[in-house]
């Protein structure tokens, strides 16, 4: 693998393979010195046109626990959100020696022009662009949910027969694409549940089902898996957006919503969540809930990432 | 120790201790490899809820002398300044992986609410919390008054019987809290000079005297040690503060109250400096000031408080 | 070498030597493991009081390969860009224990200033002061002329009788200030070609031809090296300033002008390209353009200076 640039032409394959190292990279994390010297030498470049602290963190972690050098370039504000200038900013951080560019971009796509346009020869991941796609996001996902239903015996399985359902602003979320990707990749169902006016146009082309009565779907489907989308504050005063209470009403899993699932079903938000909002703050802290797990498991797929396509020979790549 | 939150409640040994262990972290400082392995493979996250360039930037320099990962993770500005999201924020970082936090925060008592809540395991260094506390600054003027008074026999030793004399804006300081407590610990006398105005109600109960005429205090006090506190800029036009010329005249360190001090006395001043307003030029660069050995004793204690917050066994602690 | 401040009064022995260690330092980056020991257990601190996002992390890339520690220091917005105030922050780096200060200031001079006043013992860096030098933007650009003209060759050798145009706007261009002097040290001809507003008063006094029109120039020197300036945006609708439109056409340049350069001629620029105004874009991409390599030869000469400041006994030098 070179790049990371969407789940939806991940292979069945390599997306376990990735998940298998990251089970490695997880065992990392409890040891006393939690560091590899893998990456050494390499230079790890966080080139964030948005803000995100949160997942600008992440990697920032993960390379770090792998020993590589990292140079946060934040361009969020500068001159260089136009196509012609992502070139220019990227055959520099390719001059500068960049091994590795995790980017964050406003516009969908920018991951991939960037990697496919020959202008850098580092591995690049996505980190998120517009709302087309956040792979690391699905992957730790994808992982979170395996060793909730795996457990121990979590390596070199998909997710074959798992039932989940993402609820919330589908139209807007990157998140909710990678997701339904992956996990059809392995194996999983998935059903989204959304107002009508946040489903996209192209959504009835998808592999799952759309519904947009939560208390409906969830008493038919009774997922193994619940997923809160988060809310973008900034989203929700246009007139295509439900109000604030209105969306938690009928959209947000709150406590009575809690008590209606499967006991052993598991709840999870990619963070950072609106409690009350989307969810609330007893299913936030419940047992079934994975939001800190996530966390967790993001750093060990993080690292796992930038190890599948930054360490050894590259050029022996395809 | 686990989490060093203020000096209120730091035992006498534990201080000293602290102290000690800054002597030998200073005599790194004077290394050609300025650099110790002991917390290699731990990630110590800057957690500033406000800016502040020198504190934080004197922290990182303390982690990475001790070979530490250090994330600069800025919350200013963002939604995470109220209480619950303060959780989920410390929690987040508790996933990721982070073995220490220094956390600066504009509201008194956040960083025990951090430390006591159970939401992370990371040892917590309150790097100044509202108008509560800034344990750290209170370390390095201990240090540098023990240094100066005791010179290389200062190990093992305590300031008894040592007069300091803290003048300003008492109401509104940390730096005055945390040092009141420290050096009362340490057996040092404290007097607050401050206009009647910046002075806090519950100052009465403090084992401290308060005055407001600094000519008078001095001439009657003749302190070992004179600390002039910051004034800070934006306070400087609300209604029960005195004017610049008014606060420069009446409480200033200016040249004359120089002469009129001890020679063997000390000044100290937790810096940044307002030349000409608090301290006058001439006192900020007398061979009596200690201004720049406080930057530098800073790192050393700051090295301190990592290295006994985060190394070796943290389970072992109570 | 104690500190690079300018390439005025750099020795041509000097500046050969620092071009030497840039060779091997070239040759650094192209192994699998691109970091050398040297400054283990150095600080370097990047004090920058303007934004500048490429220089600062050509900076920092350079030291993280030679192992130092990297702070970002900002000063931008605050209150520290006064003349005393960069005293106070010059003693606190210091005393913080700074071995490297890399300064970039709006004030032509600060740096000097840092330099001489005895308020810090580090080695500084200018990485561009107000309108006066960017002596590392020179070495780059003489490193990068050296290479394509000698070849492999390249080492112990000078720019002798290689000729030299520098194009645009020379009145606030510190870039080309550092490559006059540095040129002529090392024996190239420099023309400077601008807007007549555009040249500063002093300029006739300069060991350069300078020349208004760019077409009749051109035609005359047929030069080996076409340098052009970037345009500070900023100042464009400054009444001593050209329009868009008449700079591009009349000191732009464009793709005609590529094709009367002598095809042996190269074609620089320092970053980032205004593309379509001072530089057309297949100037910049064509075989004669070198803007990539001198993003790659900045690390390469920032390393070596780097190493020539701060590695070894400093106490030694003069």
């Amino acid at each position: 693998m070179r790049h990371l640039l969407s789940t939806r032409d991940l292979l069945r394959d390599d997306a376990i393979g990735l998940l298998d190292i990251a089970e490695d990279m997880s065992e990392v994390q409890n040891r006393e010195v939690k560091k590899l010297p893998t990456l050494r030498g390499k230079t790890v470049v966080n080139l964030f046109f948005e803000d995100s602290t949160r997942t600008r963190t992440s990697f920032e972690v993960a390379a770090k626990r792998l020993s590589a050098d990292v140079i946060n370039f934040s361009a969020k504000g500068s001159s260089v959100s136009k196509g012609e200038s992502l070139k220019d900013t990227a055959q520099t951080l390719a001059a500068m020696g960049a091994d590795g560019v995790v980017i964050r971009h406003s516009a969908s796509g920018a991951p991939q022009v960037l990697a496919q346009s020959g202008w850098i020869d580092a591995g690049v991941v996505n980190a998120g662009d517009g709302t087309h796609e956040h792979p690391t996001q699905a992957l730790l996902d994808a992982f979170t949910m395996r060793r909730r239903i795996h457990g121990d015996a979590a390596r070199g399985r998909d997710l074959d027969g798992v039932s989940v359902m993402i609820v919330g602003d589908v139209l807007h979320s990157r998140v909710a694409r990678s997701n339904l990707w992956l996990l059809e990749t392995l194996g999983a169902h998935v059903t989204f549940v959304a107002p009508a006016t946040l489903v996209p146009v192209g959504a009835s082309t998808w592999p799952a089902d759309i519904r947009y009565d939560l208390d409906a779907a969830l008493a038919e489907v009774q997922p193994d898996v619940m997923m809160m989308l988060r809310i973008q504050q900034e989203r929700m005063n246009a007139a295509f957006f439900p109000t604030t209470r209105e969306y938690s009403r009928q959209w947000g899993l709150d406590d009575e919503r809690l008590l209606a699932l499967r006991p052993d079903s598991i709840v999870m938000h990619p963070g950072p969540m609106n409690r009350g909002l989307e969810i609330s703050s007893r299913a936030a802290d419940s047992a079934q809930s994975t939001v800190i797990e996530q966390v967790a498991n993001g750093v060990s797929i993080r690292m796992a990432v930038l190890y599948s396509l930054l360490s050894g020979d590259r050029e022996a790549r395809s």
